[in-house]
């Protein structure tokens, strides 16, 4: 029969009561602080079924969880968003720890940015134990603190060999988190990889899934993921432990975004056929196709060697890499073994350098891989056959090669966006970009600015119609996307009475154009800055870009800051360009709050281009990124044609240096001129970054100082005396 | 005419038109986020008055603020709580840079509590511009984050010679800051201090205002301190910049609290008389009576030496130091000339050391001086004269000495709790005490604890009533203070599931006894704890207290820690005592968060007696305050009959030492245990502090490293085999 409940205590009623083939419906609305415990014995033709009056009018918000457990019990339509789980799950198939769900099914559910605020904080928004439970036609999206999306455990005996079914959810965007813990899938744990999962993953549709260098992470055996669609999703399908798994007809389109990548392999027996991979850009970890290395004689959390591994029947379209032997150093030093790679097509007609081999590759057996005619291919012993390929357009209009009897094939029922998900929830996009919105035209005086931002919406740009001077005596709070600039000749001129003038709190971005930034009228008083973010925990990302602007008089008390960040915050872009920094007692930038040295940091990318820094007693940027943990591939650092003048000479410079660039991932820093300014320091200590340092002029500046055990490219570096006047 | 008003649009309609003997009457209620501009001119005869319709019944709340200019204006009855500014002060005597308040006068109005959450965001509460105003007979209470709670500032010629007028207001409790910047009133800056003032100070009352060494910071000249009580107050009136300044007939009531103290002289022409000092218990800074020394030629904002100062007839009654050449180093070498000391009383017939002397002091004439026939005297040549006080009580119930014609006398209308403040609001405490309300019993079970403590009112004491497993899997959070204990002989354990147990909320603080905590089934990633306090800036101080307490197997995953805090909090007490502490991945306690070495710090005093310390793969305890100033005078550290066995041997123990302190100002370390340790780091690079290192047993274990250029007693330790089994 049909149970409608209308409150916890109903329900609790209701589950108490229920019978195979009951309905328990929640009625429509808000359910806010509600923790759902559906305990219950359907049977396979008349399972116990919890549902929405109607699918997606039912929301459970705030402090909200939902745990299961029992037999034969179905989930649908129900919506968590706008909270959080109070506990280390949102929805948990099992009630405790010998409670535990079997042959149970949640579908059609959504579970949109139920995101702890704290993005250092874990939980799973999906904990999935016990045996035979099918997750179908659900909409993830959002998550925006640590730990992974959905997990599939294997902590006891009664969730192994589980013959869990994943299929056809939509998993929606996921940030990049900038540390370890941004999976969206993972089976099984580093403990107990030697076990057999035997969970089938299918026509899954991964969207944008960028939390970390592992979109899925298998750690368990007898898993088979196929059929799936991976869209410019920042990241690979990682084998990373676990034998016997089948990586089977899934596509992977990366749109040549950076960071996108394929199919990681790692450990013995893995079976990867009929994949195709298109336009993916990344390298290393993130390439189209990775074999890594493995340790001998492993611990069961480090690397077993690839061994017996069948890699046939993919086609790599227009990827940047392809890489073998992948992480090879003195602990990663066995090679492949016993393994095969036949019928491949790598179709690729720009790029030579499509292979990297990093170690001995003879344990791969290879024969009958088609690759383009200006493919290097001389660092294997035959093989590969360079070749014109024919290109064929497929029913849903991609272009795939063809080579003597080998055609790819798209699976007719390949996971879409619109095959996949719930009936009802949209996929929409829903990031608002800066100066999307409308212009709001300010004019000069005492916190015309504060007013109207205050009044403005996501995307809105501020406008600053006069020459004259704009003054706050409040800090502007940046809530949402929004710019501030002007188009005159002379730059209207901002001053500001308190420790900061913008405040960038989560889920703003800030773009600042053709201004200037004065601090003398700021408090006399250690500590102050310009732009900072939050001091809270900010779990959306944020982007800052300024362009053409001035900084002057930084200088009332010590350490005033351009721009100051605390920890637990993330920037996607950090970008300053055609701008002049002037008598700043502080820093510019300070990336470095991440002081745990577990591969935890502040910004993705930081780019600095054509800018002036003089007279600046501390540092111009501070960037760390610490400890060996190589699941993140940032920070990228980009900087190129700055002048640093009299940088880094205060008392109070406790770095020493005019940079000090730590644990990076990226760094080119090129045609730059240094006079007069401490050294930059490197610290190069993880993860095999690519470093150039090119074409600059250090003019009594004292030396690059870089350290660490990682490779760099130091040249065409000069010393003449630029005579600015 | 009476203009009654009902919301900001009828009040600046009202200000509009305002004529003299106009009121303006804010109508009963709550006025949230409301910014009042008070402009307008009335006469000596008929000012403009702004006031509530009823005293105590208009509030101020949320981001509200009052400015006021012009001439002759009342400003009357308001309460300003819950909230803050939004501004840079609460109550302004300006409305621009231009526009200054002049013959004005504030009564009877409330600030309470009404505190940037931030505690290291700077405002003040009330900014006096201006000259010939009035402030008297209001209610200040609470402060909790940086800033001076009452300025005078002269920053321009038409605030100096200001002749304002400060009496009877009640200053009620300000916290311990643990930084600069915690004031209760400042008149002047070092950059203006050599202009005069002429303020009048009197008749206030200063209750518990601790909030740093400085209860009263005055920098200008020619003001006037008179007929004030400062009442269990941990700081001093201190003559910090300026000349031919007037403290008379104040009355200073310690009641033996640590760190209260009376009057600090420095600069020119200083006169301190008819004062009334009983049982200060505070040394050095906080002597009840410091005479500095001061630097030769000294830049404006160091230390002027005194010259010509007269301190007479001042009585000091069972105080603890009276210390003359104060700071005395290579940098203050100026030693007092010109100056005289005559008449004044020293009882105190328990101490023989009350005076210490750091300098040169024959500037100084002494004469006509008296002391209990205890003290010692013969570091002066003279002026001092032994003697058997005869005692008397006074109308007000002081036993006051007398001796020879020199009868110390409080003024009758002196300032006390009740002649102070406003007449209608409330001078209770507000603080609740650890262990003070009810106890709720709370069975084993699953979240039983969280439950209990979410229902719990300050100060209760949660009972744990059976020796099993109790269990959570959500943090419970400490909102008030809150005690978990047990009775029982064999002791409750403690399992949970989240990052951390508990969470330390502002305003709450947390005691456990006679409880068990297991660390087992933490999730498997690094960075759990058992305590945490809020992420958040905490602007109210916390205590933590631990008790026969047992903690182990805090090691499922690196860097588990026992405490972790965050930056900008601050412990009032951390007392860890008869406690035991077994396989920790991590810390005991780090109280090291404030790094930008601006003499901020996390706690005020650190007690460790009696525990045992095994297996820490981390640190016991850090404890950092870095920078060089002397506002404040901790923290303290006390660590007695503990054993530490085999602490600090991990990995990841970046600091390499057991215990790592730096800057503390009072560090005991007596009667210990060392064994198979890492050695002790104490960096002691700061203000003259109290360092013992006395009586322990250093086996096995590295020697201690004591950096910095401080004084510290280093004896009776030894090496013998413990022979723990
Ligand atoms: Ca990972
Ligand atoms: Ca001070």
């Amino acid at each position: 029969s049909d149970l409608k409940v209308k409150n916890i205590t109903e329900f609790n009623q209701a589950v108490k009561n229920a019978k195979p083939g009951d309905n328990i419906i929640l009625a429509n609305g808000n359910w806010q602080n509600t923790e759902l415990v559906f305990k219950g014995k359907g049977t396979k033709s008349l399972p116990i079924t919890l549902k929405a009056e109607e699918n997606g009018k039912v929301i459970l918000s705030g402090l909200s969880n939902l745990r299961i457990s029992g037999e034969y019990l179905i989930v649908s339509g129900l919506v968590f968003k706008n909270g959080y789980t109070p506990t280390t799950e949102v929805i948990s198939f099992k009630t405790s720890s010998k409670e535990l769900a079997n042959n149970c099914r949640l579908t059609e559910t959504v579970i949109d940015n139920f995101s702890n605020p704290e993005r250092q904080e874990s939980d799973y928004w999906i904990g999935v134990y016990g045996k035979n439970n099918r997750i179908d036609h659900n909409h993830f999206e959002g998550k925006r603190n640590v730990g992974v999306t959905m997990a599939v455990r294997l902590n006891s005996v009664e969730s192994q060999e589980n013959f869990h079914q994943i299929d056809h959810n939509y998993f929606g965007p996921r940030p990049i988190l900038g540390s370890n813990g941004g999976e969206t899938l993972r089976i099984g744990t580093s403990h107990y990889s030697l076990t057999k999962s035997n969970t089938i993953v299918e026509y899954n549709y991964f969207d944008r899934c960028d939390g970390e260098v592992e979109i899925i992470s298998n750690k368990s055996g007898s898993n088979t993921y196929r059929y799936n669609t991976f869209f410019e999703s920042q990241g690979t399908l990682t084998i990373r432990h676990g034998r016997g798994n089948t990586v089977d007809g899934n596509l992977f389109l990366g749109n040549n975004v950076e960071n996108t990548g394929g199919i990681r392999v790692i450990n013995e027996d893995q079976t990867i056929i009929n994949n195709i991979l298109i336009n993916l850009a990344g390298y290393r970890f993130r390439s189209a196709l990775t074999i890594m290395n493995g340790v001998p004689n492993s611990p069961i959390n480090r690397y077993n060697s690839v061994d017996n591994a069948k890699i046939s029947n993919n086609a790599f379209i227009n990827c940047n890499n392809i890489q073998f032997g992948v992480g090879s150093d003195a602990e990663r030093s066995a090679v492949p073994t016993n393994s095969m790679m036949t019928n491949n097509l790598f179709y690729n007609e720009k790029t030579v350098g499509l292979f990297d081999v990093f170690d001995d590759m003879s344990g791969i057996k290879f024969s009958n891989n088609f690759v383009s005619e200006n493919t290097k291919t001389d660092m294997f012993k035959g093989g590969f056959t360079k070749t014109k390929f024919k290109l064929v357009k497929d029913k849903m209009g991609f272009t795939l090669p063809e080579v003597k009897g080998i055609k790819p094939q798209i699976n007719e029922n390949i996971a879409t966006k619109d095959n996949t998900g719930t009936g009802f929830y949209s996929k929409a996009d829903k990031e608002i970009q800066l100066s999307s919105g409308k212009i709001i035209k300010v004019a000069a005086g005492q916190n015309t600015l504060y007013d109207a931002a205050k009044n403005s919406e996501p995307g809105d740009i501020l406008e600053l119609t006069s020459s004259d001077i704009y003054t706050t005596d409040k800090i502007i709070e940046i809530n949402h996307p929004l710019t501030f600039k002007s188009d005159l000749k002379i730059k209207p001129t901002i001053l500001f009475e308190k420790q900061a003038l913008f405040q960038i709190e989560n889920g703003g971005s800030l773009a600042l154009e053709n201004l200037i930034f004065d601090g003398k009228d700021a408090p006399d008083y250690t500590g102050n800055a310009v732009i900072r973010t939050s001091k809270y925990s900010m779990n959306h990302n944020y982007i800052l870009h300024i362009n053409n602007c001035n900084f002057i008089n930084l200088d009332v008390n010590n350490s005033f800051d351009v721009v100051v960040i605390a920890k637990n915050t993330m920037a996607n872009l950090f970008k300053i360009e055609n701008s002049t920094f002037d008598k700043i007692s502080g820093n510019v930038v300070s990336l470095d709050k991440e002081v745990d040295d577990t591969g935890i940091y502040n910004a993705e990318k930081v780019i600095l281009n054509n800018n002036v820094f003089s007279n600046i007693s501390g540092t111009v940027l501070q960037l760390y990124r610490g400890g060996t943990d190589e699941s993140t591939t940032g920070p990228f650092l980009n900087i190129n044609h700055c002048i640093f003048d009299n940088v880094g000479n205060g008392k109070k410079n406790k770095s020493n240096a005019a940079m000090l660039i730590h644990g990076a991932q990226g760094i080119r820093i090129e045609n730059n001129i240094f006079t007069n300014s401490k050294k930059i320091k490197l610290e190069l200590i993880v993860g095999e970054p690519v470093v150039n340092i090119l074409n600059n002029n250090f003019f009594k500046t004292e030396s690059t100082l870089i350290t660490g055990d990682q490779k760099f490219t130091e040249k065409d570096n000069f010393m003449i005396d630029p005579a600015f006047t």
